[in-house]
Parts: structure tokens; sequence; C-alpha cells
């Protein structure tokens, strides 16, 4: 196995937390809880953002930057914001160090140096940006606002694991501003529509779209909507969420607008957001027991080249093969590594690659210099393929849209055969124990999630866009239920 | 005069600040020295981002992230560092918030909550990646390391302006690890000289190249190179900096690594950055009584079209042609805003758009469209032109070229009317006076260098890489001096 990678079948966590590792994606920090996210994995980042902040823009938002530190009495104003916070905050209280007078080279808190207010650093920004909307909003004619800012976020959390739970990640906040409710739920929709197709498109991977239940709302919200993915081991994880907020922040931070017709309102507010915790659900969703596995579309390498070869006369005259053949691939936009670095065999070369999820590898050596082909391996199935060199970059192009749907399609498949709709309790139990997402009746009260979470671990993922409506019977209570919702273990 | 600026010959600082606020740059946040950048002037930033980003890449950097905290036993690592960074540190004390037993709705500190070790929100990152690298670096091939870091950065300052100053800023930080001294100095010559090459190809911006005094020298840096640049009011500013660390980093947190003949050794350093400081430069260097002046590589908008008209169907027939000349623009990569809205008048939308500095204005009315032409004005000169229609699109992009070439030559020789040389301290008192570079001979002393300081308010901006031989004098001391450098008052 790939670097004494454990099966998935063995223990998918430990799977998860070695490959996040080994392929270089990210480690843990020396701070609790904080990762660095290093250069191939941030790479990978940068991909999502581009891919993000291109479709943020082609919908009229634009970026902008607010500040780190929140002031406590800011969190305060919305009450169920401040609640939902207040126990993972990192807090600010001194501006100062000293020297310590009692032991030379040692630094201590400054005790003149208190803040009055102490400040939070932000664990989201919907306080500071209402705020701060406050001072740009008299009319309708300001409105509707569309920013989005890039930026990182502390939420203290006390078990923490790469990408999916640390203490300070990084993400992009929308946050929107509205003259009607109307217009604020469309907006809210819109974003979701953009983050399923964002996974759907550029991650490959298929979600569910729907609403959460009032318990699993984001402190502060009317409506929180997601997407929901599956992982491999049938665990659910969210993807993203964009909020209805209504005028909760308008009225606790004073945000009234005139309108057309002279009167004055609050005005109505969504926020929306993804982080990197995207990484961990794509590392997750794609990958197996040989390592890492990349949808080209997020690739930072979608082809790599090896050479093969044991003179220097032949080096050469591959590598001059080769760099046409690099040059042409980079043309059409696909990016290319050629490892020609001379400690590392070539069967090294393939493992590495082939751990790092490369979509596409090509070797090339004398042989196939006579021949006029090359060799191909693409990631996804690991089926080798004799290509001729001439229209090599017509194929790899196809090859990797290729690769691209067949991750999609697998995902889907797999969603497919872990999605089964029950309708008794003991039916119920037995599906969450397999795992997957388990559509059943609810009977919509609170106490029931509650005590179906206790008692399984399950959790309403959601309540689908596009639930039908059937009349049916609570798996739990028994009381009438209209439709099903999507119950299942999640990250 | 525009949106009531005052002139800069009355007040340039307070002429500055209006044209950050009033052109939609930046604001104060409620949070102390924090600042918003808003939507407009984050467009420029991105636009910075994007051209600095390719020039790292383009030099074989890498992006990566490192956390937000700095445990305080990490800065206290090295001690310049930590002595130069203690007295301006945002210190995180406690995880958790709480609410307050005796006043509902509010929070407070969660005492229960104390960390066992304070977190400083990094000032830099030189202590956290470090201690990083000591992980990663064994051999020889771990090297080089070339990582750069977008992020976010707090230093407590007491008096803050917008952009120029302020308690959070945005940066990007290099930090490279080398196998020899040499090496690193080459690095760290290399990203001096791709800043200079920013800021004189985009921002239109000419730089001195130099070497700080080693009383200006970054906390913990064998050697700070840095660009300067003169402001309109005939002060300098520090637009960006490359340090030379040495392996001072590398024995605060005992990186080690065995050099291709066996032997263990401490490895080299660099660090460079630039910030959103360069916003502030930028606004400073170019602009005029009527607002900004933004050159066309970093401009949001390069083009604006306005139509003039009375009637609905003049307006449908300017808009035809408007869209197409668009597209033909857009074609050629320039960014083009057709502002068809109807509620301001054509008179008010030219204020606007001059006053946030776009380069160049169209306007299109029926006249126009019966001859052929559009009215065109370029926002750096504020010259009026008739051009045809034919062919517009060339004539616009070399307009844009030369507007670009021409805020250059005009900074250029700004500079050289404002800089002088001068021998004896009274020449050197009645210069500094009237601001600009002022080149001198110093003794090379730090006393020198302090009282000359307090005597003038005048700091050394740096010691010039093209500085020649010349024995001299010191203007202070009369001690004996073998080369010129430049002081300047400074922001």
């Amino acid at each position: 196995m790939a670097k004494d990678l454990p099966k998935r079948s063995e223990n998918y966590s430990e799977w998860y937390n070695q490959i996040v590792t080994k392929a270089d994606l990210a480690e843990h920090s020396s701070v609790r809880g904080c990762m660095v996210i290093k250069p191939y994995g941030y790479a990978i980042w940068e991909k999502m953002q581009a891919a993000l902040d291109k479709m943020f823009k082609d919908t009229g938002h634009v970026n902008a930057y607010f500040p780190l530190f929140v002031p406590k009495s800011f969190l305060e104003k919305e009450e169920g914001h401040a609640e939902g916070f207040a126990k993972e905050c990192a807090v600010v209280t001194h501006y100062r160090l000293k020297v310590d007078p009692d032991h030379k080279g040692k630094l201590i808190v400054d005790k003149d140096a208190k803040l009055e207010e102490e400040l939070i650093v932000r664990p989201t920004s919907e306080a500071i940006i209402w705020n701060t909307y406050k001072g740009w909003i008299q009319s309708y004619r300001d409105l509707p606002i569309l920013i989005n800012q890039w930026a990182n976020i502390v939420r203290w959390e006390m078990r923490t694991r790469l990408f999916l739970r640390t203490t300070e990640f990084l993400w992009q906040e929308g946050h929107t501003a509205h003259a009607t409710r109307e217009e604020a739920v469309v907006e809210t929709e819109k974003m979701l529509d953009v983050y399923a197709d964002f996974a759907e498109r550029f991650m490959a991977l298929p979600v569910l779209k729907g609403v959460k239940t009032p318990n699993e709302r984001f402190a502060g919200a009317l409506e929180t909507y997601c997407i929901e993915a599956l992982m491999q081991d049938g665990k659910a994880l969210q993807a993203g969420t964009s909020h209805f907020l209504g005028q909760n922040f308008a009225k606790a931070f004073d945000v009234k607008f005139s309108s057309k017709e002279g009167k004055l309102d609050y005005v109505w507010a969504t926020s929306w957001g993804v982080s990197t915790r995207l990484m961990g659900a794509l590392v997750m969703a794609h990958s197996d027991d040989e390592g890492l596995v990349l949808p080209p579309m997020l690739a930072p390498i979608q082809v790599v080249i090896i050479p093969i070869y044991k003179k220097e006369e032949e080096l050469a005259m591959i590598s001059e093969k080769v760099l046409q053949i690099k040059k042409e691939l980079e043309a059409k936009g696909i990016s290319v590594k050629f490892d020609n670095s001379d400690n590392r065999s070539p069967g090294w070369k393939f493992a590495e690659y082939e751990f790092k999820g490369v979509p596409v590898r090509i070797a090339l050596g004398p042989r196939d210099m006579q021949n006029g082909t090359v060799e191909v391996v693409r990631r996804d199935t690991r089926e080798k393929m004799v290509l001729q060199q001439t229209d090599l970059v017509n194929k790899v192009e196809h090859l990797l849209e290729n690769i691209q749907s067949n991750l999609y399609q697998k995902a889907i498949s797999f969603r497919e055969q872990n999605t089964i709709s029950v309708n008794t309790y003991d039916e119920f139990k037995q599906a969450i124990e397999k795992g997957g997402f388990v559509y059943a009746h609810w009977d919509g009260t609170p106490e029931t999630e509650e005590k179906i979470k206790e008692e399984t671990k399950a959790t309403i993922r959601c309540i689908p866009m596009d639930a039908k409506n059937e009349n049916g019977k609570c798996i739990f209570s028994g009381k009438p239920s209209e439709r099903r919702v999507v119950f299942a273990q999640a990250y």
C-alpha cells in the first residue's frame, strides 16, 4: 500500500489524516487547533478560490475587507448570534507585551495595556459588517449591497481535524443587504445554487440542496440553506451554507432605509460561506487506498510527464519531445509538470504522483521514442494505455474531461447506492448504522430531532429543496408528517 | 473643487484623507485603528495582488498559509525580533466568553477559559514559519524553500492613517530558506528587484533601491533592503522591504540541514513584504486637486462610457453603439463601464468618475452619432479630444499606454526636481525643510543618524544600491564618509 496508508475499509479516519499529511496538503501547527496549509494543498485552495470568485463576480458581487476584530459589544447586539458564538471566541484583552523584569529574554503581558473593551477575533463577520453597513445605507438607492470577503476566521474548537474542523480556517463570507424580503430570499437561494454548481462542476461532488431545521440554523438566521455531500464512509458533510437573516441584524444595528415611497424600513440581509472545509470534502469524496484522487478541474498539476532512460543521450532525446508536448498541452490551458529530476527513480515518481492524485501520468522511454508512442495512466481508474504521440494533446484533453465526469458519476452512483427511504424506527436505526443518506418522516419538532440524535447520532442534514409532499408518520413519534427529511451521521 | 477636496498645496494631509474616503477606497472602522477596505479600493488591491502573485510565481515561489497566532514563547526566541515587536502586539488571553450573570444579554470573558500561554496575533510570521520549517528541513535536498503568504497582520499603532499606518493591514510575506549565504543574498536582492519592477511598471511609481542603516533594519535581520518612493508633498514613503535574515531564525528555532558533503549547518533565511500601504503610495503619488488619478494598469475601471441624451430613442441608438465599442474594448482586455443609469446627470457622472480616477472617459451624444465621433477625456492631463469612432479601440489602447507612461514620467520628473545633493548641515536643513530626497555624506554612526533625526525629523531612507564611492565629510560630524546616503522626512 502506498506510503503505508491504511485502507479505507480498515480505518477511514486514519486513512484521511494520513492522506492529508502525506500528500503534503496540510499539517498540524504548534498552535493548538491551527493548521499549516502546505503549498500543494494551498494550490488546490487557490483553484477553488479562483473558480468561486469568478462565480461571485459573475452574479454581481464585489469583494471588500472588514476588520479582523469584533468589539464584544457588537457581538452582543444580536442575541441568538451572541449565544451561538460566545463559547468559541478567541479574546484579545491586551495590546502590548513587555520584557519580563525577572527573566531576561522573556516577555510578559503588559498589565498597563489592558483594553477597555475586549476584542473578539472574528468567528464570522455579521456584527462588524452590519455595524459598517449602517453608515452606507440611507435610501433604497443604496441597495442592494452585494459584498463578499475572503478572510480567516477563528472559532475555538476543542477537537480539531485538518480542514474539517480547525480553530482557524480560511473562508469567504458573502454579506448582502436588500430592500425587500423577496429579494433577500432570492439571493440566499441563488448563492446556494452557486455553491451546488461549484461542488458539482469543479469538485465533481454531487450535493443535496435543502434547508436546515431550526435546531441546526446559523445563530441569527431565519432560514439556513445548505448543500450536503456524502463521504465514502457513509457520513454526510455540510459543504456550504447560505443564510436568510431577515431583518435581525438590521434591527440589532439599527440599519434602516427609506423606500421609493418614502417609508422607513429595516434592511433585509443574507450571508453565505464556504471554507477550507471543502478541502476535506474533496479528499474524502474521491481518494482511494492508493492516495489522493483529484478532479482535473482543481488539480494543481493535471498532467505529469516522467522520462524513462538510462543514458544521458536518451534523456536529451526524450526531453526534446516532452518539452514540445508540454508546450502544446499548456497552450490548451493544461498544467503540466515534467519531472526530470535525477535523484529519484521512475518507480518512485510513479508512486509519488499517484499518491498526490495527479489525474494523468505520461511516461516516455526510448522504445516509445522509436514507436512514436507514450504510456498514459489515468489516476481515477489506474488504467494504463499506450497512445500515439500524434494528436496526443486532444486525447489528453478529452481524457481529463473524462476523468472529471467519471469522478462525478462514481460519486453519484455511490450516493444512490447509499441513499434509502425508511418507514420505521427499526429500519431507520439499521440504515443509520450502515451509513448514507436516510430519507424518513419526522414530526417537525426539535424534541424528536434531539432524541433521535441522542439515540442514533444521526442529525437531520436538511429538508431537501425538491422534497415531495407525501403524507406519512414520523418514524420516532408516529405523528403525522408531510414530507421526508434527510438524516445521516455527519462530520 | 471636486467634492470640496482641499488643495494639495493647502492641506496635503487632509487632501489625502478625503480622497481615500470620498473616492470610496477605505474608511475608518469602529474598531480602533482598523480600516474597512471598500469595494473600489479592494478592487485596486486585487489588481496589485494579481500582478505581484504572478511575479512571485514566475520567480519560482509558491503560496502557503500559516497560523494567525504566534505563541508568546515563539516570539521570544529571536531576541531582536521579540524586542522589536513586543510593544505593538495584540494578545489573546482567553478562548471563551460567557453570558454575564448580572446583566442579561451581556457577555463577559470566561475566567475559566484562560490560555496557559498567551497567543499573539501575528505582527509578522518569521517565528511561526521558522518553527514550521524546522520540521520540513533535514537535508540540502529540502532546500531552497520559496514560500509566500497572503495574510492579515496586526501591529498595535497609536496613531493610524488609512492605508499608511493601520493596526490591521493586509500584506504578503515571502519566507525563504537556503543552503548558503550567497543564495539567500541573491534571493533578497531578487525580490527587491521584483518590488521595484512592480512599483515602476504597474504603479507608475519610480523608486530608489537601497539598504537600510542598522537603526532602521527589520527586527531580526542582518540587512534590510528597501524601495523608497517620493510623494507629492516631498516626503518619502517606504514601499517595500526585503530582509536578509542570515542564520538568526534558524539558530533561534534550531533549523539545521546536512549539506551535500554531510556537514550540519544552520539554514539561511530571507523575508520580504509589501502591504496595503502601497495603496496609500498609489493615491499620494499621482492624484491631483480634482481627486484620485489611477495608472491604467491598476484601475478597476479603465474606461467609462457615458451617454448624453434627452429622449429614450436617443439612448437606445447610443446604447447600441456603446455596447459594440464596449465589446471590442473588452476583447482587448480593457475593463469598461457603461454608466447608463438614469438618476444622475452626465455632469454628475463626469465629476464622479474624474474623482475616482478612471483613466479614460468617453461621452457619446446624438451629434456624435451623426458625426461618427466620440468625446474622449484623459484623466491625467484632463485633455479633451474628439475622436472618430473608426479604429477607436486601437486609439484607446494607445491612450491607456500613454497615460501609464505619462504618469511615470511625471513622477520621475517630480523626483528629479526634488532631489538634491548637499555638503553642509545648513544646506541640509534648508533642503529637508523644502522636502524631497537629500543626498548627503554621513559618518556611518547611529549616534549621528539619531541626532540629525532629532534636529530635522529627517531619517536616512537608504544607502542607495547604486551609490558611487566618493570621499566626503559627514554633514553633521565632519568625519570622513565614503558615499552619500539619502535623507528625507518620511511617512
